[in-house]
């Protein structure tokens, strides 16, 4: 699991089994309860519960249906709900295009994100993944599958993060954030 | 001095005095003539020689005059280099505004730069200030100061630093991110 080691997850699972028998079985049981009625959302590939078809962004009627965000995880969504800063739809890929880790297309589900493009009154797209190379290689992908449509394609903003010291940012970073420097006056 | 603390102080003094007593007068005879022959150059306040009342970037002909590029630092000074993206001038304020450690306008050297750009054909500032709460002040403070002149004032692109996962950002600058996305198409 993320983040916990072979030594951690000893030390975990005697801890359930030996001192909280009852959170134990607890925590099974949730965990089973969530995997027996949570699904992936129809539309956007997010989790949803067993009894709606979509999930509760989906169904949000206050959202904004011309614009559509693509993120590679659900972490990423969870992410991008707390700025409050989008109010429209999502896609997520679950990955990001890696012929060494065989994730392809088909993967990461674009032709469903294609057919949700003919089918909504899409007018942008925001390709939020992440800034690695494989990230922007997926972007791409997107964004080249798309030429044809006539939905406006964006990306996310790339410079200084807030509150950083020069000293902690790459050259690549700076460079992009001289290059791309806004204009006050 | 910065990330020597008082035990690796020691080391480094004892090593240096017991050891390697001819390398410890190098070292003594090198910084004697670095402080005597070294001064702040007259234009950018960046280090340099004695002998020239200019510093090696102020005296490159080959660099653009009619940008100006604004630092805390001479470090920040020699990241925006090794980026190779800006071929223009510099003023370093040594400092940012922070009325509680008694840094003003006097020390930041403002006059002296508002000096600069009435006398230098200077159309654009950069102000490359850190993305800091005192950065930002400093970068508004002499925005503000500026206000009455024509040069034009810019500012470094905030947002996700390249290579990075979103899992690493904080919120801010996810927002900012969102809000100043890059069109593609």
């Amino acid at each position: 699991m993320p983040g916990i080691g072979k030594k951690s997850a000893q030390r975990i699972a005697l801890h359930l089994l030996q001192k909280r028998t009852h959170d134990a079985q607890l925590l099974a049981d949730q965990l089973s309860f969530c995997l027996e009625h949570l699904h992936t959302c129809s539309t956007c590939r997010n989790l949803c519960e067993a009894t709606n078809a979509q999930c509760s962004l989906c169904m949000d009627t206050k959202r904004r249906t011309d614009i559509l965000c693509v993120t590679e995880t659900l972490a990423d969504v969870i992410s991008i709900e707390q700025t409050t800063a989008f109010t429209g739809t999502y896609f997520i890929l679950h990955g990001k295009l890696s012929p060494i880790d065989r994730v392809g297309p088909e993967q990461l589900g674009i032709e469903q994100l294609l057919s949700r493009i003919q089918q909504e009154p899409i007018e942008e797209i925001i390709l939020a993944t992440s800034s690695t190379l494989e990230g922007n290689s997926t972007a791409e992908y997107i964004a080249e599958t798309l030429s044809e449509t006539s939905v406006r394609i964006s990306r996310l903003a790339t410079g200084i993060p807030l509150g950083t010291d020069f000293e902690y940012i790459n050259q690549h970073t700076l460079f992009q954030a001289l290059s791309k420097r806004t204009h006050w006056k």
